[in-house]
């Protein structure tokens, strides 16, 4: 007989839409979770976390909620649901929060957002994650969970390192997740995982900003759908360009899928709309530089899609 | 010794910023030239056309203005000035005002909009033209030309046709052009003029839609320069794989011009910003078709543009 490990402590880095959410979801289950917020901090602290979830509504009464990193506990699992933009906070910030063993889980959008958290922690303790979900901050400490919901989520891969920790309290995250609601799947190619949910991320996140329109007004028009598809078939070519083979019945899903879902603006279009700098690189530049030299050739349109939104961001950080 | 000809009847079908502009500067170094115009009709007739242009302001106190085809007089020369979006309109007008053996000079922005003239109009009498200018229509019969001016035109090319009429009237119609102080060029190849024009307005006519931005700030962008400049290759590649060989230099020339252009909005940018229809077919479909079926490996970009392009115009034609 094994003695029961103690409870994980966890650290919710970015209390928005994604980490919001679950974070909350984790704490009404029973979970001991820590806070990270900033500009809602005083709210959230005096109302709680307010979720409206199309898995049922719930106010998180009173989480455990700091307004800077100092003040926080050592945690266990620490899962950064931060914007991918901000990711040189980081540095400073992991360090500090992350426990002697602990392990660091990004839900962040995009390709290769592990290696900004592998500058300060070793190899072996990063998982990622990618949310399949449709939510939306509506307010401070106000989270709008409108469609889906589902993670999945691994140890991050490294040549030549065998992620034993990662592995071994990435199921237990896995089995705290599940019991508290949340559909999480475990996953033995993280690789694999994102070049997924890239299939749906480049084509709608950035086609969403450039013609200026929501998911439903895309897939209802004809040449929104052809570019939509022409997308969609370049991100599984360069999946296949990097080693990861994708089921070519993916293409078809993530369209279905895409018609199925409610009207929805996506992240990098709320963004755009408020502002605030989008995940360009994370979603668009870091496959591109996966694929390599080949990219124009595999990718004409993600390449045209990417220096398009390179350009809106430039214009977003020069009046920010 | 032969007796002069008689001189040249023109008409000007469209006289907004390129119709307005060259039509009034005909008028006034003599020519006998016939405006129809729609809205700005009672406007004109009161007022006449304003004018102010880098070659010098002007307004022409008194033009022959028409508010219907039916009411002018058949002309030798009818040069056309409308937006290609509007040619359903020429089949009825052009028989009612081209004179017996008059010819026809689109002076249309894109590729084969000859195409339409001919319709109406037999083989040998249609020419097309290029305007090279930065001139928009600020108000009702006002005119502000910004920069540049020349216009290169020839006869349409078509297998089999020797286009004697229009080679005859079109270096009358150049002689006229010139003495109004138009900087006007014959072509002896009209395709080659026209994709030489499109290196131009295919990048910055698309990319000032789908960017929401001026020529000066795509330019002065680096994602926006890239942008530009791949575009404007696929372009001299286009037109090489329609058999019309255009020199490489004229690449770097094109950047070169638009970086000592003034800041300016493209006609196509006006048009979505004032939601009219946008001239998508003229200058982004019929190249491409031109171009055929290995259009989307010769020119990927510019097939996406045109498909983003093609997405806005339909929400402008719905809300029309």
């Amino acid at each position: 007989m094994t003695t029961p490990a103690e409870p994980l402590r966890y650290a919710i880095l970015g209390s928005g839409a994604v980490g919001g959410l679950y974070g909350a979801m984790l704490a009404r289950s029973g979970c001991d979770v820590h806070f990270l917020l900033h500009s809602d901090f005083e709210h959230v602290r005096e109302n709680g976390l307010r979720i409206d979830s199309v898995l049922g509504d719930f106010v998180l009464e009173s989480p455990q909620v700091y307004d800077s990193v100092e003040s926080m506990p050592k945690c266990d699992v620490v899962i950064i649901a931060l914007k991918s933009t901000r990711n040189a906070l980081l540095d400073e910030w992991l360090p500090r929060v992350v426990a002697d063993d602990g392990v660091v889980l990004t839900l962040q959008n995009g390709l290769d957002v592990e290696a900004d958290v592998r500058r300060t922690i070793p190899a072996g303790r990063v998982l990622g994650g990618c949310c399949f979900l449709c939510s939306n901050k509506v307010g401070p400490g106000h989270i709008h969970h409108l469609d889906y919901g589902r993670i999945a989520f691994g140890a991050y891969q490294e040549a030549g390192v065998d992620p034993l920790r990662a592995n071994e309290v990435g199921r237990r995250i896995e089995a705290d997740m599940q019991s508290a609601g949340i559909d999480a799947n475990w996953s033995d190619d993280l690789a694999k995982t994102r070049w997924r949910k890239l299939m749906w991320n480049i084509p709608f996140n950035g086609l969403s900003v450039v013609l200026d329109a929501s998911t439903d007004r895309i897939i209802g028009s004809q040449p929104g759908r052809d570019l939509a598809n022409q997308l969609i078939a370049e991100v599984h070519a360069g999946a296949a360009a990097c080693g990861v083979e994708i089921d070519e019945k993916a293409i078809r899903a993530t369209m279905e899928h895409t018609e199925t879902m409610v009207p929805y603006d996506s992240s990098m279009r709320l963004d755009f709309l408020a502002k605030r700098p989008m995940e360009v690189e994370a979603i668009f530049g870091n496959p591109l530089r996966a694929i390599g030299d080949r990219a124009s050739e595999i990718a004409p349109s993600i390449s045209m899609l990417y220096q398009q939104l390179a350009f809106f961001n430039e214009a977003i950080c020069q009046d920010a």
